[in-house]
């Protein structure tokens, strides 16, 4: 594991509760970047960051959760490095900051946080089954969304013109 | 100016750039938010912030900035109580944070994360040609959107269901 | 009341539990600082903050409190202008942003964390009864500490060269 | 690798600049984290920051950089995991946050605020030749600062009652 700091980052967004098929995709784009050596950054609690967390460390990946509370024991048994903020919902911007590209995973309004920020800072991100959001980049499957994750952005992806986005 | 912590606190959110309906749209709802002696929260600077921010003032309002940056002199000449915070982008939550309803007026992903943060709080967010998100109140002037925000909230209206509004 | 944005901010820092001289130095220096035509900036809760906030309203003041929580119902009766952030012991950094010099009174590790970020960005720091750290300037009284806190900083003043403060 | 997350995390804060005996204390102490299996947390720039995660990565441990700026490549060459904040000086708060002690090397203003979240946090703070405040555990070599940290703290050691601390 060395150069962990060169490897690609990926964010894994979506909610604290989700239904069985957003885990199973979830698990499944978490064991997709652990087995393409990339890093799985994530909100760091339930649900369907648990899931992905989970999915990452069965393929022996690196986990990263950045917290709401200031207790890095808030984090979910599959974060290898908890990150406490205390800054609560506000902390969903940082989640976004430290991904090369997000996956969103159904959610609700703390993942559309994550999506605005995400998009705010020229990140890609991909949808799965997630708010229909112009900006994000449908994806169909755990496979398809991992495959557009890690892709170079092209040079022509801009992420803030957005005008046309409502 | 008494108890200005007992009146009540409409923030208005919207983009930087804006086009003039807008931007008039925003003046307006300034004046009436200061007519009702509603404090006017905002991001403190330009296009729908500065345009609420002056319509508020010329009503004799008064108007609180939350700034993304670390000096108070950031803020548009229209803002009486800068708060600087130094935190960029991730300010966003704070001006949801602090207002009893919010008016989004055009806008795009920075006005997403706010009206997302808006929702996650359980503020009640009106929206005047801004994102088509469910969760949102629509209005269709600035009148119906400033009474609407003053309006007290419905006991029904809870915030957070949010499970439809993708 | 106009431009009030032009008028000066002093910051108060202390404990929220101090004796009751250190309570009665907080008033007299609120006081002041509302007679001097300047805001009161402070965290906003009680002890040293809600003894100066109380002083700055005797005279007619205007008052702002940058809050740890995320109500703004959290601030003491005093305050005008309530700030939520959410932010905890981290918005420390907030009250020092937003105050053209500081006032610290009393105070324990909160009020030193203030102190330092005070000095940090460049501020006139200024003691009464509080930590004895280089780069405070001591005040013998209530009135010398809001004197000193008016003055135009003197451009020989460096705020960071510290180096030898230790 | 197994349970990083389970492993000690010890936070080194000091100057981004320091002379060479500080860095040379900070490298040896960097190196004695990573061989007792400790994971090594700091603000993720130059000086003791780097210094410090130089030295852990020469014994193989982990390193997290939790940096003032928006990019994580603005961490230096060995940090493993960096953490953007954006949040500028306002982040110090969490670097005392995700250590379970800290040890202090020289430093500034800015390593008193760490200071002094640490203290309000509860934390074990050790000091070499860094701040003479009360609340520190002055230590007098790496060796024994590290040992110091990585000892279970004692039930009679509050982190807050701090009032004879000034």
């Amino acid at each position: 594991m060395t150069h962990i700091a060169e490897n690609k980052r990926i964010g894994v967004i979506g909610g604290a509760q989700a239904d069985r098929a957003s885990l199973e995709a979830a698990a499944r784009v978490g064991r997709l970047i652990a087995e393409a050596e990339a890093v799985l950054v994530c909100g760091g609690l339930g649900g369907v960051m648990e899931a992905a967390a989970r999915g990452a460390k069965a393929a022996g990946g690196l986990t990263v959760g950045i917290l709401p509370g200031s207790s890095p024991s808030d984090a979910n048994p599959f974060i290898d490095v908890p990150i406490a903020t205390g800054l609560g919902y506000t902390r969903n911007s940082l989640v976004a900051m430290n991904a090369d590209a997000l996956i969103a995973i159904d959610g609700e309004y703390g993942t559309l946080s994550e999506i605005a920020y995400g998009i705010i800072l020229g990140k890609k991100v991909i949808g799965l089954a997630t708010w229909g959001i112009r900006g994000i980049v449908p994806a169909d499957s755990p496979e398809e969304a991992v495959r557009l994750a890690l892709q170079p952005e092209s040079p022509s992806q801009g992420g803030r013109d957005g005008k046309s986005s409502r």
